[in-house]
């Protein structure tokens, strides 16, 4: 019997035409990150776990796919703990790797690993899958891509506008009308410090988030709930009440975070950006967004995100500054920051809004009727002169039905087809037949190598 | 303490420069496939094991990473299975999915899976790593890239010519002297046919292999070793013998063959693969190699191997046909044919030969000192005209030392570096380097946008 074609759950094959347009995405970031002089790297799928574990809580560690040890892997296993079918702790003793959960870790290893041989600032992008155990769902699976670009061992604020360039660029040239939204971590945490509540600052957050949706007396009351003192509460409705542009909530922030040097660093840091960005020739809108607060205890300087704005989806762009990223692997005081596109979403955009390229323009330009031995040979010498062009040629590699080898062509989405029957042989000539417009026309070698 | 950093034996890191060198090789044998109608997919890293078990033979099976399952993987496993420590047995019970072995089981498994939504003869590249959990040794790996082109669904020996163009191609273009040795499972069998021991089919191409280094006399005593009957031995003689133009071998393989309908098959099959390369412009030596038995059990028709002449090394890309790949997943008469490159030994081919482009042609082209604040703008304003031609340009991220920027722009091999200080900005003008030479020149930033 033959078996059932079946892949894990929240796994996925791409089809040629998912490929194609997936690789617009790619080679797009790609060709924007290579401007900037970032170059590319890539880790292994396979990490030890004493690198992964402890890095993404306790949820994360359960996330990660482990690999069963090689071999005989129950010989070392604790007889005590196999009778109790304790699963957790067996995991340690018959599992010693697993797959890359992310591309934030391994690239901390890989730093300070070869950071002998790496030119710092260094300036890195990698594009690889990663794995997570996590429950699929749409648009959620549990093999998908990140696409993430760092400068690490440099602190400076062009950085941070460097990235907004490449987003810039990069969803210009997709194609796609976004807002990139920046806040800055010292800013959150002198909000926190002002009144007073440093735990509540996600709460915080949450709530000015709603303002729009809920209104000012309801925001107020979700922090009440929350158990922020009513004092704290008045202290904060010039943040929650933030509004106007960039430089009317600076102002603004000025006033509320005088007293905290931390918030008035982030002022500042936000305030340098924004020089870079008005001195440029950025077309992005910019939007200082108090709400943004991914990440809270990762990032310590500038958060960043991207949404898109024709197409209700999450952000399709984040990240931010690390201060101590390669810390726990022994590197101590090296900041970076870096942002991570979301190649899945991306794609989801561009899908909405049916702006793709056409895939005719990766695929096959010309392909070639086959009408027999004869004719074939004489197919492939003007298939040689075109591929020597760098023309994007094929022939039906059988002399089969006509309908049948048009109906190639046609679900292959290939713009041109060469008919060369024994006529067009003898004058060494050929039809080419335009596949949008019907046209067709009887024309020599020269001319058709003129046309592409 | 901090975390030791190491990845797991067998598996690599990437530096931005050997990364540089692949994508080298990837992109020219990619866009070789395009050429010829070939589009690309691709499978996930995991399959289910019911999938990938049994189809590598036992030494296969074993070689396959498991996927630990994930949650109390333990409570559904057999209690006496567990306290007798059956490793094979358990794994059954604890693990459901695999890394992915080869990409040839994981197409199979994605032919029939999206049988309908494919255009047949479908012809497809996959550019993927596979994982192995052989032992690591110099050159073996047990992550590696694999990177396969099939035409599936098609019988015509014109895909067989198609392939040995894009060998030809790709090699051309990468500057890799090769051979293409080509034989044919059905010449094989004839000769096992005739001398009435398909059996020792192994031990005679095994045999044959090592005429030029021990000699006709121990070819034949080898032969003998091994239980081949005088009589048969006797037979092979012209075999074993056959020398010459290609043109000659297959006149004396006739007269063996002649009994053997199966291996005239063979011998007609490869005359019309001749005749089409006689045709062409191939440039790349073919020769007819009987001493080729890759995979027997696996191929029914032509066999390719490729050898680079000026290295000693491994075939660097091979295949064949096979007549019934998809089978095992319920679609029989699926007739195919492909080859697979050899990535890693490619690349150490061209390292060896010291033929890699150099890493500055796809690196930053422009580096520019930063002088300060002032003079950063100046900079910035004039790289973005710069990246806006599509040059590839970056600036130190800090006003640090001369030394230490210059130290930067050498170590990431930037041809150019632009210096402008205050004179220069004053002036609207720019002073350019050339490393290699190391002449510079102050010029306007017109100039400067029309090097480029």
């Amino acid at each position: 019997m033959a078996q059932k074609t079946s892949i894990p759950k929240g796994t996925r094959d791409f089809l040629p035409v998912e490929m194609l347009n997936r690789e617009f995405i790619f080679d797009t970031i790609k060709m924007v990150f290579r401007k900037y002089g970032f170059l590319p790297i890539e880790t292994p799928a396979m990490e030890n776990l004493s690198t992964l574990m402890g890095k993404y809580g306790e949820e994360g560690d359960k996330l990660l796919f482990k690999i069963l040890n090689s071999g005989d892997f129950l010989a070392k296993a604790d007889d005590k703990l196999l009778s109790e079918k304790n699963s957790v702790k067996i995991t340690r003793q018959i599992s010693e790797k697993g797959l890359r959960y992310d591309l934030t870790v391994p690239f901390a290893r890989y730093v300070v690993q070869h950071r002998n041989d790496l030119v710092f600032p260094f300036k890195r992008y990698q594009i690889q899958p990663v794995w997570r155990a996590d429950r699929p769902q749409k648009g959620r699976y549990r093999e998908f891509f990140q696409c993430d670009v760092d400068v690490i061992g440099s602190d400076s604020l062009l950085n941070e506008f460097e990235l907004i360039q490449i987003i810039d660029e990069v969803f210009n040239k997709l194609k796609i009308n976004t807002v990139i939204k920046l806040n800055n971590r010292k800013i959150l945490s002198g909000i926190a410090e002002i009144i007073g509540h440093a735990d509540k600052i996600v709460a915080i957050t949450v709530a000015i988030d709603k303002l729009d949706k809920i209104g000012l007396e309801n925001v107020n009351k979700e922090l009440l709930a929350s158990g922020l003192p009513q004092e704290a509460i008045d202290k904060l409705q010039p943040v929650i009440q933030l509004s106007g542009t960039n430089n009317e909530k600076i102002e603004q922030l000025k006033q509320v975070l005088n007293n905290s040097e931390t918030g008035l660093k982030g002022i500042q840091e936000i305030e340098i950006v924004l020089e870079y960005i008005n001195a440029s020739s950025i077309k992005t809108e910019v939007e200082l967004d108090l709400t943004l607060a991914r990440g809270l205890n990762y990032y310590t300087g500038a958060i960043f995100e991207v949404k898109a704005k024709d197409v209700q989806i999450g952000s399709i762009c984040g990240g931010g500054r690390y201060d101590d990223l390669t810390g726990i692997f022994g590197l101590k005081d090296v900041s970076g920051v870096g942002v991570s596109f979301g190649a899945d979403r991306i794609y989801d955009v561009l899908s909405q809004l049916n702006m793709f390229p056409q895939a005719a323009m990766n695929s096959t330009q010309v392909f070639f009727v086959n009408f027999g031995k004869k004719e074939e040979l004489y197919c492939l010498s003007i298939m040689e002169k075109l591929r020597s062009k760098g023309v994007k040629t094929e022939i039906y590699p059988e002399t089969a039905k006509m309908k049948k080898q048009m109906n190639y062509a046609d679900k292959k989405q290939i713009p041109f087809v060469v008919l060369a029957g024994e006529n067009e042989m003898n004058e060494q000539k050929l039809t080419l037949k335009d596949m949008k417009t019907g046209e067709q026309k009887v024309i020599g070698i020269d001319e058709l190598l003129a046309e592409f």
